[in-house]
């Protein structure tokens, strides 16, 4: 196995299974068919037009439009079609700041909207040595359980900020104090897109790197993690390069790292490649 | 002006302008159509077809296509139909580490084909200062005479490995002494693609920090620098962003230095954008 497959298994869809979703005649997500024809149904809130699903024009501005679908997905829920709210609001639009729409967390990939999160890598300097935190997730978590994960990660919902989430999930997940948290750097973004169970998952991670004192001790605030450890960055090179052990996306903010602190470079066989493979354009 | 405005001045390329130049049938680069013709009229060594430029399947291996090549190249030089050989061969193909054909430096962008460099960052910080080196390019320099550059950077020709060419480089453009040039730390890759008045350069640079002790002043050893300063990022910040004074994929190299290091991040306008901007896929 090799990093590229990492990367490859966190891309591809098939556009046959999908259809547009637009608002005011902008492309903003993917519905797979079954579903688009079933939202169809509800003639005040979506509209079927030459195969692409349409937010009905009549429906004006954030909260109408928001309370709108919100509405028909909790029949959808309700009926057993569609899985239940997570209770978290995520934007619709080319801007996270001006949505156009707000949609349930469990139904943003139904939408094949794009979605946006945050990776914290929790690095640790010894002499020359570095290490990575690294967190196995709960054995009872729905989606990729007992698998290895960041120190931090989460999902950027509407009406907070990236610097405020930040420090929200580090205490959440890893109970980083704010005044270590902040000390957090951003070093990039990576795209991948998807096609899941669920729908199309066009995802924008934002990357941080977070340098934390060797006597730091992680410890999970939420449930989510089962244990942390701290390995060289040698054994995470070979956990990602050669199995699947860490959930997908992790794997890719590692081989970005990796990039970025000259553990892969232009000597690496296919290195565009692995540069390239992190930044795919959406759909 | 914007970061992405210097993103848009590297990119851009009228595919119709060009035809394809193909190497035992694989797309290797791209050639004018006025010079894919006069190419054309050496029967035994281009062959043009379906409006497509081959090189001709008789030429067998590296040497004896490089050569049937360089004697064309040779002719339309002495006749000044193309400028002067540079005298430094770059390799052809998808492989750095073994070449289908070999190209004069100042031919590259005659045929389109993907060339690699490096850039290097020259950083220093004082406690929570940092600045960067900045080099101003010897007047009468053949290209962007004048204009602000990297502290060293350079093309990658064939046989040299990039770790020995970045030496070379700092050495040259900087004296940089090897044991402070080894220091230097490969993170990351980014594309563009441009058309210039020479042709199409589809190009790779391959992106390095060093970190540089406060007391090291460069100097130039090859006359291809007027004079080195060291500025704080913010300034560098506000040429890169406001002005064209940068020589124009140095802008692209700093771009991505200010989001590695956190001072562009998610809140800045277009994030995604500029990320990537900086990695498009090569025609």
């Amino acid at each position: 196995m090799a990093y590229i497959d990492r990367i490859h298994a966190c891309n591809g869809w098939n556009p046959k299974e999908f259809l547009p979703f637009m608002i005011n005649s902008q492309p903003r997500g993917w519905v797979r068919q079954a579903l688009a024809l079933r939202l169809a149904e509800w003639h005040g809130v979506f509209k079927l037009d030459a195969q692409t699903l349409h937010l009905s024009p009549s429906l004006d501005g954030l909260e109408q439009r928001s309370l709108a679908v919100a509405g028909v997905l909790r029949e959808l829920v309700e009926n057993h079609e569609l899985p239940p709210f997570h209770g978290e609001r995520y934007p619709v639009g080319t801007s996270r700041e001006r949505p156009e729409l707000l949609l349930d967390r469990a139904m943003v990939n139904h939408f094949g909207v794009h979605a946006h999160g945050q990776h914290i890598n929790g690095l640790v300097r010894d002499g020359e040595r570095l290490s990575l935190w690294i967190g196995r997730r709960a054995r009872d978590k729905r989606n990729f359980p007992g698998m290895l994960d960041h120190l931090a990660a989460g999902g950027l919902p509407h009406g907070i900020t990236p610097a405020d989430n930040l420090l929200k999930e580090c205490w959440e997940e890893a109970a980083i104090p704010r005044e270590l948290a902040c000390r957090a750097r951003s070093v990039g973004a990576l795209t991948y897109c998807k096609e899941t169970k669920y729908g199309l998952k066009p995802d924008t991670i934002f990357c941080y790197d977070l340098e934390l004192p060797v006597e730091f001790r992680p410890r999970c605030n939420d449930g989510e993690v089962e244990s942390f450890e701290l390995m060289p960055i040698e054994d995470v090179e070979t956990l990602v390069r050669d199995t699947e052990e860490f959930k997908p996306n992790c794997s890719l903010v590692i081989i970005d790292l990796l990039i970025r602190h000259g553990r892969l470079g232009p000597e690496t066989d296919d290195y565009l490649g692995l540069v390239q493979g992190l930044h795919p354009n959406l759909p």
